[in-house]
């Protein structure tokens, strides 16, 4: 059975202007690889009701499951919740077990429960939470759509807590050899390895280390051995790398 | 009349892996936000041609611009070049002058000019070339399609070439107003403040601290009287910041 595929959804104007550099998208697609669910598309979107709502449709239909990150706060720009609930058609409002843990985290640290903290406390009906043990306010899995903040540290906790109840598939495996020569030298031989192992995805990545041209080679794959013996036909191929 | 708007399009698996963190993105968002052209969408998607195809078709019909990174290398998972012609419905060959550019460059560093490298010079029917001074291989602008490398310093090269050639619009304005509180606090004073100002962006992105919460604010907008008065509302708002 091939891996349950996913996209990632990034929501905030901060990330289209330049202004934030988005690392929550690497950060997820990293553990994805580890729990064996493959990432097919990583897509940044703006605060803008509409095109969240038309996004979320598509990418939650089109894949095994959605995570969203960004815009679940509590300003007037925070819109997530309402968008995911409108695509998913559920309804939106207050839910007692959102607030409760709401209420406990604020009293626990005697910090007022303000109408905009309330805000954070507005779950789809049906949805289940994501625990936040940074700073209380849940996010929620409505349907395949799994909704976390943006804030970094916030997101990943969130992500810890989700990737556990979701079912993975066999992890991608890969194994790097990096070849000091320029990409094009080594395309010939790389599409013949290509060719030898159709299970396999054969990367080449050039760079330019202290002006000198080079490759890293990645194999790619579900199958230990597979990956193993694809690892060792870039190595017999271009024995000067390491 | 509206700025142009613009999508931006990475192609690579490697970052859907999260074996590579984007930045290129990021720098371009940077740089069209100073150009007066508004960045709407960022998607990241596999080296699968289906996909790639698909989505220049939806993001070049959709926007003034859609700016791409990757997948123009001389290997076999490099298929930008072949899928962007498809998506325009142009014809792909190798174009005489950029064999021309890459024969002087290769033969001004006595390096061999092979068939891999020949891949490079594979340019769509009318498209116009995008100079790379790093690496000899162009880009080109596709209709309003402009294909540039993944390699950073060379997609940033391209893309210092290519805006000047661009038409834009007023540049976006931003100006920061950082204040120690939590964002729930500053919630009711900023949709007030939001509503004064129904022709800027304002934005609040709450960050932490050595352990303390605080709430960056973002006035954005095109007109710089707007932007300043929108910025003094949040420092009157908001004494306590810097």
């Amino acid at each position: 059975m091939p891996n349950p595929t996913a996209a990632i959804l990034i929501i905030g104007d901060e990330i289209l202007t330049g202004r934030t550099r988005e690392g929550n998208a690497h950060f997820l697609a990293g553990k994805l690889v580890e729990q064996g669910i493959t990432c097919r598309e990583i897509r940044i979107v703006p605060d803008d009701n509409d095109v969240i709502v038309a996004a979320v449709r598509e990418l939650s239909s089109r894949h095994d499951h959605l995570f969203t990150s960004g815009g679940i706060g509590p300003t007037h720009d925070d819109i997530t919740a309402d968008a995911v609930a409108e695509a998913m058609g559920a309804a939106l409002d207050v839910r007692e077990d959102a607030r409760e843990i709401l209420a406990a985290y604020y009293a626990a640290r005697g910090v007022e429960f303000t109408a905009a903290r309330l805000r954070m406390a507005r779950i789809p009906e049906g949805a289940t939470l994501i625990e936040n043990p940074v700073s209380g306010a849940p996010g929620f899995s409505c349907g395949n759509v799994h909704v976390m903040a943006g804030v970094p540290n916030i997101f990943q906790a969130m992500v810890e807590g989700l990737l556990p109840r979701l079912t993975g598939g066999a992890p991608l495996l890969s194994r790097n050899w990096q070849v000091p020569r320029p990409e094009a030298t080594v395309a010939d031989e790389l599409r013949r390895i290509a060719g030898e192992f159709p299970d396999l995805s054969l990367g080449s990545y050039p760079y330019i280390q202290e002006g000198r041209y080079g490759t890293n080679l990645v194999a790619r794959g579900t199958d230990p051995a597979l990956v193993e013996a694809g690892w060792q036909a870039l190595k017999d191929a271009f024995p000067e790398g390491q």
